[in-house]
């Protein structure tokens, strides 16, 4: 019988992490989906013939976008006629033939609002002759900040935190931002209109909802501006919102102003959109990687959520059930966890939430033999750190004793980075070029005690 | 093939959860574990020749040890030479052999100090030819306060106190408790040597640590006075802590007195310690339940802690998944976790851990077809409520809107008792008898949208 100890398990940890991780490398997944042959180019399970197209233009949007139109220059090369693209400060790539545009993140500035304006004119060449391929990725929705006509960037943020702070759901705030944009909710796809759309899209967002990934510029919305007002009303904010805000909801409202694109709407109807990565696929090969290791393995979900530190105690709890009666699986146990925790930040340290499960979890798994807990950002950073995340296991905590640090003040100061740093267990792989939230791994070996 | 809809769902949810809470009753539980044919008690895996012992003495501590002494004296008869046990106030039942004492619960009072007096006075008589067997159910820690010779409740109370504002773990703090206590931490044991001492333990504590249960009156203490010392050293208590309680310490730590008995000692020598009923055993009796009912099933954990309503969110996450991808198991599923989860009192309403899972569930899972979330107590009351818990479901954030009930408002003041009654969704079951914490079913069906 294979050994699996805790060291043994700490590297595979790792091993099966960048398997996760190669699985949504941006070009790869983009490699995957679209291929060229002859004039017919496919992808996915749909094909576009070449030959009746006189120009193929690049949009997008998102941290990944560059490598994702790198790997379409290799697919596509001269065919492509032009685009233009926005991503984050320092993620740009040389791209050929595609114009990449670096703007502000998380907080949209005005080099964004100038990249959109650029990939607009671009799509107002867009005929019926025209194939637009619209890359998308992670953070593509603030790299994309688009005013609707007559409204400032200034508008829009003030709007946003106005919601935000009478407590409205995500749900409520997209409906407004898609209602306050030119791009998001399908206003991408009907700036390109007639042209034919193609959107590929590396997803960040749990359960890959297409009309939330990036605000689903290419996506039909099903909200309309009355929904909007409602919502207003709702918090008591319709006197409260800017006075250009409240004039273009109120005018979409009169019909005054085309609503954004609904389900049928003639302006989707040449769209193909597809999810090209994804947390699933990351953990379809994490759970691959690991049974070819030896490990019995359960996919759990690719959907958790929840603040870090607690759902660390429901992934401790899942481990010593695994050691002490086998279920719900057998050691060697691999159990994989998909999805994207939120910290709540109350302390001054620094770290992120793949930091905080494995140390609310190092303290719940304390003295436990065989057992190592993992979480990483398919990202590659993890907060505002240079890790992805961190690894603990049962004798975490007594070395970090030994070293005079303790695990309950890190955690009470959101410091978990420099609970980690010293004791060498973080998980840096530097800056991955890809994002499809995070992985997480609860390991049970089975070395005798 | 069968249609498990919400309908079906929420109903057989109640059918496994009393499924579980039955297999821990704690009749049941003593019955299954003690029977008699002769002069020959069986107890587990032991067998005791009643003819060689003059005298059976009943002592005990816990909500339900009024329930294990009936089924006792079911077994034993006329044969139980007498005893007496505390539970708490209005737990009392009319047993004909064993008095019991009503004490105060959770905060220990002076009715608790007499009760366990008695039983001291009882174990003074206990002799070789003795066998006591000593009853301990969830709550026993609290129903039997002992101050140890010379302190006062008041002095212990005082040392947790402190201990607890220093942030001093529940290690820490049960170490300090058995060593200024007469029957923690073997003390009990040692009280009835040289008698045999059978222990009947209904575990209310997550993973059975047979330590920590009632504070383990008939098992062995790992800590000793002086690492009592060094925890009041480590919070800078030393001084702080009452006059009479550094004194016992210091005398202690100087030998003066009788450390609490360790593993191997000769006062433990004629013990057999023996848990009858666990959360493991409510916890399979619902896998066979569901199994039954035709659920795919999943044991999650039995250890499942945390903050209740970020567990919630895992629980959510597990539904979803299972909804969308069928992993980790096809629908019908039914994922079963047990233990115990916390909840951190922010608000003013009333509620408990089993009734903000399925609140916060609520939430994540509106709008999901054919999900269902429950979660309850095993003891039939989720804190200071007549409920054991509550059942959710995709839909239940809209019928919650259509009467005016807002669940993020409910969650917020801790207040899902009223969210859930006038919805009908509160779990009653009454005051079960038994309690081995809590019980949570994630349930996905198979019917069409």
């Amino acid at each position: 019988m294979r050994v699996f100890d805790v060291s043994v398990m700490r590297a595979q940890a790792r091993e099966i992490f960048d398997a996760a991780v190669k699985a949504v490398d941006a070009e790869q997944c983009v490699r995957q989906f679209v291929s060229l042959k002859g004039d017919q180019l496919r992808v996915g399970d749909q094909q576009y013939d070449l030959g009746t197209y006189r120009r193929i233009l690049v949009v997008g949007t998102g941290k990944a976008s560059p490598q994702m139109g790198a790997a379409l220059e290799d697919v596509l090369g001269e065919r492509i006629s032009g685009g233009s693209m926005n991503t984050k400060y320092d993620h740009a790539l040389p791209l050929k033939r595609i114009d990449v545009v670096e703007c502000g993140h998380p907080v949209p500035d005005e080099a964004g609002v100038a990249g959109v304006a650029r990939m607009v004119r671009l799509l107002k060449e867009a005929d019926e002759k025209t194939l637009v391929i619209c890359l998308i990725s992670g953070g593509g929705s603030a790299l994309a900040p688009a005013p609707a006509e007559g409204l400032t960037l200034t508008d829009k943020q003030e709007t946003t935190s106005l919601l935000l702070a009478c407590g409205a759901n995500i749900v409520e705030l997209n409906a407004i931002r898609k209602h306050l944009s030119r791009l998001k909710g399908g206003g991408l796809a009907r700036a390109a209109f007639p042209a034919t759309v193609v959107a590929l899209m590396l997803s960040d967002v749990i359960g890959d909802p297409m009309d939330v990934i990036a605000s689903g510029p290419t996506v039909p919305d099903t909200a309309t501006f009355q929904t909007c007002m409602d919502i207003l009303d709702k918090y008591d904010l319709v006197v409260q919102v800017p006075e250009r805000v409240r004039s273009r909801l109120e005018a979409g409202v009169a019909g005054q102003i085309e609503d954004t694109p609904k389900p049928g709407d003639v302006a989707l109807s040449k769209v193909q959109n597809l999810i090209v990565g994804s947390n699933g696929l990351a953990v379809a090969a994490a759970n691959e990687k690991a049974k070819a290791l030896g490990y019995h393995t359960l996919v759990l979900s690719t959907r958790i959520e929840g603040e870090a530190r607690e759902v660390a105690c429901v992934y401790a709890g899942i481990a010593k059930e695994i050691a002490t009666s086998r279920q719900p699986i057998a050691p060697p146990a691999c159990v994989i966890a998909g999805g994207e925790t939120t910290v709540l930040v109350r302390g001054k340290g620094k770290g992120g939430r793949n930091q905080e499960i494995p140390l609310s979890g190092a303290i719940q798994l304390a003295g436990w033999d065989n057992v190592v807990l993992f979480s990483g950002g398919t990202d590659g950073t993890d907060g505002p750190t240079d890790a992805a995340g961190a690894v603990a296991d049962g004798q975490t905590i007594a070395r970090a004793e030994a070293l005079g640090l303790s695990a309950i003040a890190h955690l009470k100061n959101n410091d978990a980075y420099h609970f980690f740093k010293p004791l060498d267990d973080l998980i840096i792989t530097g800056a991955t070029g890809t994002n499809v939230a995070d992985v997480a791994l609860v390991m049970v070996g089975n070395a005798s005690a």
